[in-house]
């Protein structure tokens, strides 16, 4: 597939994009969410439910995957798409973050990385070679580069060493595709440094990838680190390529990265915090455990459009949090997930309709992040011990 | 609602019996086999998906429900078909059962039973008309009498005066009665005698209950015992009455019990061992860990119409075991459901076409149960032994 064929860019408004991807398992709208399912199954739900929740796209991952049922069950049965039987399009890590953060012993160096296996502790290798002819075998829509994150604090050499190993890996994955139907991504390192980024942009660019992820950010970082970094890498991207922040899903880092020019996202974040009993709403994130919720007979939001809302009251979700019940895990992963897939609809429409800033304003005003929250908590919290 | 209007028996073939439940919510074909749902909820499912894989009434527990969310505050929401978004027919248990097994203090005298919550270890009180009260609240199409149940092995003096108190509190229940919409069922006990339990069945038949339980068998002794009780406690009751076995739920079991006049069944057994990994064929109860299925491209069961097996293979189910994913929950409750949904569809057909008889010895043929199972391993192990 030529780059051309995969991405088309359809409309900007200021930074924000919207466009279209194009895959053997159908269009993808941009921007879009993927829904995080690393070991072939988004938490709780069946296909039919992700796809019915507004999502043609979903992430797995080549570690997870390698090591639990292993690449060559799922290669001897067709590919991920039959085996977790799913229509829509994969995206698939190469596993390379994971590798560095799940396992507990990992070494590398120029050739790969070798680690341990985070369930039985046995001993693996992945090469950029490898890394391609896995996600080949699953036959992902998307692949990943193998490279190597720092972490926030790391040092200038480290860094630049980093980048260096991830730039020589990218090329050998590369010359190592066999496969020219599924596209691969490159992936920008280069620490918190604005000129290794730039560097590395413009590096990997040359190198003419179908698509470009912006790694190496959320490690930790400050907001206020991220964002400029954020916006001066993705400035300096191709603007006809896609562009895709990894591991970013909370609704207000969402909106800050489209206006930052970014197409792709994918993160655990809202599905985690929904098994959890932490649920999405215009306002912002509520407890579903608060106690005025157990006797509260509406939907939790009124305006939502998902199964759970359009279902069962709020008494009832409460009561099956609070009785440990599984079906509380689906139906606050359903609203979760299809608060996150209408707030991409509305994105986009905003972009085409060319009111993408007025959007993020209405959104912003009524939708408290959780920060603010917790502080806004806090603060109470002190203004009642000055009144006592 | 009189007797007659609550059940019709349209066909007997042997002791064996098709009939019909006519409820507020629907009309249910018996026998009949109801999903457990303790804690208004049918562990992992939907109330569409315990629909669509053939159910029309699910059992709840008053116990539970009482104990959380409370029974106030499923009442002021209009009852637990609203509350749990059923619109199928419930029956509930009394709690009687749950409050001897469950609770970790339990004191009883003919008033009632007054005993610990297993959550949080606070004192609670039933009484025969509370445990009325609370179901009518709930709004049960089917209640339970508060019942005296005694263990396997109990002396005649205690089963004698449990069952005494259990038709006493029979007689509570039905004065107690402020809604002739809903069924109230009686429970026979009497140990495991067979003068009591047919004095048992005389005295509740005389009371004229829309249906009966048989109550304090399964409790733990062998089924060379329970069954020749069984068979002469239901000829001991009405004919024009439904029969409900509590507790019942293997398939050999149903069938065993459906031959002895049983209309109504009640089990989480088969919830229960799905989510652990053990999945009903039509050759008997299989372990989806087994070795074999890690690579089987293929349904578990090629015959099955379950949602599952439309739509997955052995393989996946079985990595999704392997991986500890909470999909593997939903799928193996939705196969097992289901197979006992068309036992029971093909049982009905069976008796209606008079060819029960074949039914059972063909299904029991191929079906292996899981006594005989473990008995043949165990043979095989100890064959292999001598060999060596």
């Amino acid at each position: 597939m030529t780059p051309e064929k995969h991405f088309k860019l359809l409309k900007t408004d200021n930074q924000a994009r919207a466009g279209e991807l194009n895959t053997a398992h159908g269009k993808v709208p941009t921007p879009v969410f993927l829904p995080v399912g690393s070991q072939a199954t988004v938490k709780t739900l069946t296909p039919a439910e992700i796809k019915a929740t507004g999502f043609g796209m979903v992430l797995a991952n080549t570690y997870h995957l390698y090591l639990r049922p292993g690449i060559d069950i799922i290669r001897e049965m067709g590919g991920l798409h039959h085996f977790m039987a799913w229509a829509g399009a994969i995206l698939t890590d190469s596993g390379g973050y994971q590798v560095f953060s799940l396992s507990p012993l990992c070494k590398i160096n120029d050739e790969g990385v070798t680690f341990r296996s985070h369930i039985d502790g046995s001993t693996h290798h992945f090469t950029p070679e490898l890394a391609v002819s896995y996600q080949e075998a699953l036959g992902a829509d998307v692949m990943m580069v193998l490279d190597e994150c720092t972490a926030y604090g790391a040092g200038e050499a480290k860094v630049r060493r980093a980048m260096h190993r991830t730039h020589e890996w990218a090329e050998r994955c590369l010359r190592a595709r066999k496969r020219d139907d599924l596209a691969l991504y490159a992936i920008v390192q280069g620490g918190f440094s604005p000129e290794l980024r730039q560097a590395s942009a413009e590096y990997l660019t040359s190198l003419d990838f179908p698509g470009y992820a912006i790694g190496g950010l959320s490690v930790g970082e400050p907001k206020a680190v991220t964002l400029p970094l954020l916006a001066a890498t993705a400035a300096a991207l191709p603007e006809g390529k896609p562009r895709y922040l990894m591991g970013v899903g909370a609704p207000e880092d969402i909106i800050a990265g489209v206006a930052r020019g970014v197409d792709i996202f994918d993160s655990a974040l809202p599905t985690r915090v929904a098994r959890n009993g932490a649920l999405y709403t215009r306002a912002g994130r509520v407890n579903i455990r608060r106690a005025e919720y157990r006797k509260l007979d509406a939907p939790l939001d009124p305006d939502c459009d998902c199964y759970t809302c359009g279902n069962f009251s709020t008494a009832y979700l409460s009561h099956l949090f609070r009785a440990d019940e599984l079906l509380a895990l689906r139906l606050a992963t359903l609203h979760n997930l299809r608060f996150i897939a209408r707030l991409m609809e509305e994105i986009r429409e905003a972009i085409l309709g060319g009111t993408f800033a007025a959007f993020r304003g209405d959104f912003l005003a009524s939708y408290q992040t959780t920060d603010e929250v917790a502080r806004v908590a806090q603060k109470g919290k002190w203004l009642r011990g000055r009144e006592a």
